[in-house]
Formats: C-alpha cells, structure tokens, sequence
C-alpha cells in the first residue's frame, strides 16, 4: 500500500474521549497543524470507556464504507503508558493506526493486513509526549505524515502480528445455534455475531 | 433547481443514529466514496429513534440558514422495509433527501416544493441493498451523484405531492390562546408553536 | 495579528447547545453561507449549561493544539441579551470570538491578548438580530468575515481588558497543598488545578 497521494486526505477518528472533553479537539488541532489539507471525519467519540471491544466492532461495521488510502485513527488506550505498542496496520487498501490492544484484530480477521509497522521512531511524534496522551502526541501527528505522504516504513519498525482479542463465536449444538449479542443499537436492534450464513 | 455546480458541495446529515453507532459513519464513507469534494456537515445524530416530528422540527429551523444548493439528507425511517417511498425534494434553492413518511412536511408548508422526485432508480444506489439500511444504501448515494451533478430528474420518477404529517396548529380562543410546546432546548427552553403573530 | 490569509481557514466551534438542536447547525450554515471554505471544526457541544467556567477551560485546553490563524468562536453566552459585550481577542496567535463573560480569561492568564475588540460594529452582522441568539446572528457572521480577510479593526472598537473569573488558585499550607478538582473525565481522571510543579 503506498501513501496516500490525494490532494485530500481523509483521517477518520475513532475514540472513547466523550462529547465534553478537550481531547477530540486536541487530536484534530495537531493533525490539522501539520496537515491543512486533512479531511477530519468522526466515527464516534462515544465508545464506552476503554472497551476496545466495542471500538474494534464500530471500526470494523464502518472502515469499509470509506474510499481506498483513507487513514483510521482509533483511540481507545486502556494500556496507555505500559509497554503496549502503538501499530500501523495496512488493510483492505487502507491505513489503520491504533494501539496493539486488538482494536485492530477484528478487522484483520476479515482483512490480512498487507503491512504491520511498530510506530517506534519519535522523528514523527510531538516534540514532548505525555504519558497519558499517546492519541494526540504520537498518533495524531503519525497519521498526519502518514497523510502528507511520509512512508510506513519511515515510522517506524517492521511487526510480525497483531494482538488478537478472543471473539464470542457462534456455537453449533445438536439442536440450536448458540451466538452472543454484540451490539444494541439506539432503535434497541440486537446485533449478534450470527452471520448469514446461520439464517 | 439546477444540480450543485460549486466545487465544494455542502451535505448534510440529520438522524436518528445516535452518537455510539458505525451507522453515522458509514453514510460519511459512501458519500466520500463517490464524492471526495463533499463537505459534510452533521445536523444533529440524536433525534429520538424515529421521532419523525422531531427531526422535521430540527431540519426546518437549521436548513434556511444554509447557502443555496446545499444537499440534506435526512434519514430518520421508521418505515424502512415497507412500501414507503424515499423522496428527493426542490424547496428555498435547496435539495433535501428523506423518507417520504412526512419528514419534510413541515418545511413544505413554509417553502413550496419546486420539483419531487421519487427515488426509484436504482442505477444510482448502492450495488447491494439491504432491507434495513436505505440511508447508507440509497440515501448517501443518491446524495454523492446529486452533488456531482447528476440531475434529479435522472434519480427517478416524477411525484406529485408529499406525505403530510399534522402539526398542532394554535388555537385562538375567546380569552386565550393555546398552543403547544414542540421541543425544550438544553437551557429549559421550551419552544412551542406559538409564532410572533400571536404576541 | 494579520488575518488569516490561507485558502483554507479553520473555525472552531464551542456550545452549550448540546448534540440534539438545530442551533450548532445554524451556526454552521451561517458561516458556510458567508465563507464557503471554511473548515469547520467542533470543539465541543456539551458543555454543561451556561457553564462558562467549564467552556473556559476545554477552550484553553485544546485551542493551543490548532494552527495559527485558527479561529475559534465560544458560544456559551448566560448573558445573552443584556449589556455583555461581545468580544474579539488575539492571542498566541489565534483569534477568539466570544462573549466577554469571563470565557477568554483563561486563556488570557496563559496568553496575553495582543488585540481587544468589542463586537459592536452591525455592518458585519446578520440583517436581522434576534435577542437570544447572538451565537447565530453575531458571532457567526464575524467569523466568516473576519476568515475571509477583513481586519478585527473594523469590527468594532477597541477594548482595554477583558472580563475576569476568579480560577480557584492552589494553596500552599503548612504541611499540604490544597487545589480543586477542574474537571472529571470519561475515565473518571480528575483534573485538578494543580500543575507540575506542585508534583
């Protein structure tokens, strides 16, 4: 996948900051910083306080909407401060950055990343970076230069896999299907994980 | 009307969504998809699921501030999956896309309908389409080719009127007044139907 | 400060309007209609109600993360229709618009204003004021014009200081330190007023 070349650049962010934080604002201020030209769309800020579950589900239903090099920033960093990578993953013909936590496994499971880079070279990061702000001081600005035509490969090191999250799967049994709920929606829809291919 | 010429097409977008859901998102990628000028713009995502009132409420106080030629879309549907028709509708120099379940019934009565269309062409939907998804499936893609210019006699077939909804007109009685609160804002307003005539 | 004089100019947008009205939308649409290359970004809509104290501090927090040149409009304004000023600021750079409640001085303790103008010239207002909604009719309007290049001067006159709120200040005891919690967020992190160097 190379960089996006468009003289738009849509970045689309995905968090659990809530409506009434300084943060999402942050995040958009250094992106539009370093890159005028970014087309910003919100996928939602309003995922359930670090349930990367839930932000891997909302970011797997809406990804593939987008056109081809659209870049997804999802935020949701219950471990942020730890050892947790922060990763780039290419998939589907587009750019995924996000922190190694599985926000990214279930969309990976639908779409084999082409490319996985550990986001470890701070040439690319805000000057000073806080501990416990990695959105807007290491991702933002990545996906920034990402957006500006910097390489992947520039941001840092190559990575094997991605951290995967164990999702409910549906469960044969002699005389029933068995599947979990995974999302109700605000019309009370209960979205589970039985495919077509159960109905 | 003739179909937007700008090159930067304004869009926007009213429903019932809500803030936590792919769903709001989905519609931005199809429309980005098609259309990468488009400048989108929310109108509000949390009107009550299928408070068809309500969201006709909030998209004729806010689209008469809108330049001329902006597209809306409003998806707030109940009816998704029955006979109901999706509308597009000429009114005040703007192009407006819903249900036609009476969404736009109160912005008629301010602003006559130019031209109405029934949106039954699918050469300009989604590929696939499913029973409960018309706005990402239908809506945002009749929105996408409006905005790039295709006319709206090409979207599909003439119509002659739109489903009306009631609104509660005021009552003028011998010592008094009676009207009725429409909506109460996040101050305690309460915002009835009372216009200036009345005071 | 110059005005801004890029292709694209960035309006920040701050209420209390909350995510379900037609007024955020107004805001836009009125600016759209006067600047169409405005890029339109929210900071936030759910400040809590006339709370000017809480629109003070996410204006502080994520304004220094924008570009120079942003402008940033606050609308949480409890004294709309009495004698309050409305007021341009330059500081660090940016420029605020905002009623003169007390919403800047935040900021101005961090930044010292360069430029102070009251908002009391009706030539680059909407036609029409209305008594409550000076956000749509004031504010709105003086973005766009001053986002399509006309200098702060000729938007009113000039102004000495702005309107101050007490900031509860930490206290330094015999053997503690005293501070206030500021602001408590989605993951339940409270924000104090005690900085770096209290730790």
């Amino acid at each position: 996948v190379s960089a996006p070349s468009g003289h738009r650049s849509i970045i689309t962010l995905l968090t659990d900051f809530g409506p009434d934080s300084p943060y999402v604002a942050s995040l958009k201020g250094v992106i539009l910083s370093l890159q005028p030209e970014a087309v910003l769309v919100d996928l939602s800020h309003s995922i359930r306080p670090q349930e990367v579950r839930q932000a891997a589900w909302v970011l797997a239903e809406a990804a593939p909407c987008f056109p081809p090099d659209t870049i997804h920033v999802a935020v949701v960093d219950p471990g942020v401060g730890t050892c947790r990578a922060i990763v780039y993953a290419a998939m589907a013909g587009q750019h995924f950055i996000a922190p190694d936590n599985g926000l990214l496994s279930l969309l990976a499971d639908r779409h084999r990343p082409t490319r996985l880079v550990r986001l470890d070279n701070p040439a690319f990061w805000r000057a000073e970076v806080s501990r416990t702000f990695h959105g807007r001081d290491i991702m933002a600005p990545v996906a920034a230069h990402l957006s500006r035509g910097v390489g992947a490969d520039r941001l840092g090191s190559p990575q094997e896999s991605l951290v995967r999250i164990d999702w409910p799967q549906p469960r044969q049994e002699a005389h029933r299907t068995v599947g979990q709920v995974v999302w109700i929606d605000s019309f009370g829809n209960l979205i589970t994980n039985l495919g077509r291919e159960f109905i």
